[in-house]
């Protein structure tokens, strides 16, 4: 666990949210959609079947506390959940917020067009509000 | 769980491999990529937080077994596991083999062109492939 370092990409592409039980919780860079992305706190791991059992049921969870509190706070039409890696190996999350109508619909978020900046004060306003909604 | 219905598109898209402990498993019809799809036995979810705490459990170490299976049989560069259901909203979970230079590498999968047909040989030994590594 020590050894756990975040992946660069994965570093400059999001932002710090929380650290959850196993995980650092990030939230993308790109506005299009609200995206928040678990990275467990694990060296070396690639695949979710290479984590331990219980590292498996602790990921589980914490996905599951993420994507329901992602879901109130954006009234979301389907949260998305993908565990892809194909460019960054480091296993990594992506929990996403979709809307009918929204940049893609009803196609995935991945490898689609170019990212889209936040305002910085929304996105504060944004992870003030995620943090309260998985701390309640 | 008896009120349980597979979702009509979701039936014709697959072909049923065998049911796990939660979960009927199926095989996509699309040959371009070997891709596997967990449909819990559950009426009207939609998303994997709507799950009790122990069905989550299950469908993870199943995703688990599935992933690990797949990996195994196919040597692939990387398992892609995505619960999305923006078009089917019956919730399932895909479990997809990716290889480096595969159709849409290294993006998604989902909406991309159009599926090409298995030939039905190839299809079923491939289902007893994956059943044999299943039960191993």
């Amino acid at each position: 666990m020590d050894d756990f370092k975040l992946d660069r990409r994965l570093e400059s592409d999001s932002d710090a949210v929380m650290r959850t039980g196993l995980c650092e919780l990030r939230l993308s860079k790109d506005a299009r959609w609200p995206w928040l992305i678990l990275v467990p706190r694990r060296a070396d791991i690639t695949e979710i079947f290479e984590l331990t059992p219980l590292d498996q049921v602790m990921l589980t969870f914490e996905t599951d506390m993420v994507a329901s509190a992602l879901k109130k706070i954006t009234g979301a039409t389907k949260i998305n959940i993908g565990a892809l890696g194909n460019i960054v190996r480091q296993l990594h999350v992506h929990v996403i917020a979709r809307f009918d109508g929204d940049a893609n619909w009803p196609n995935p978020v991945w490898g689609f067009g170019k990212a889209e900046p936040y305002v910085a004060d929304k996105r504060d306003a944004f992870i003030e509000t995620l943090r309260e909604a998985l701390s309640s």
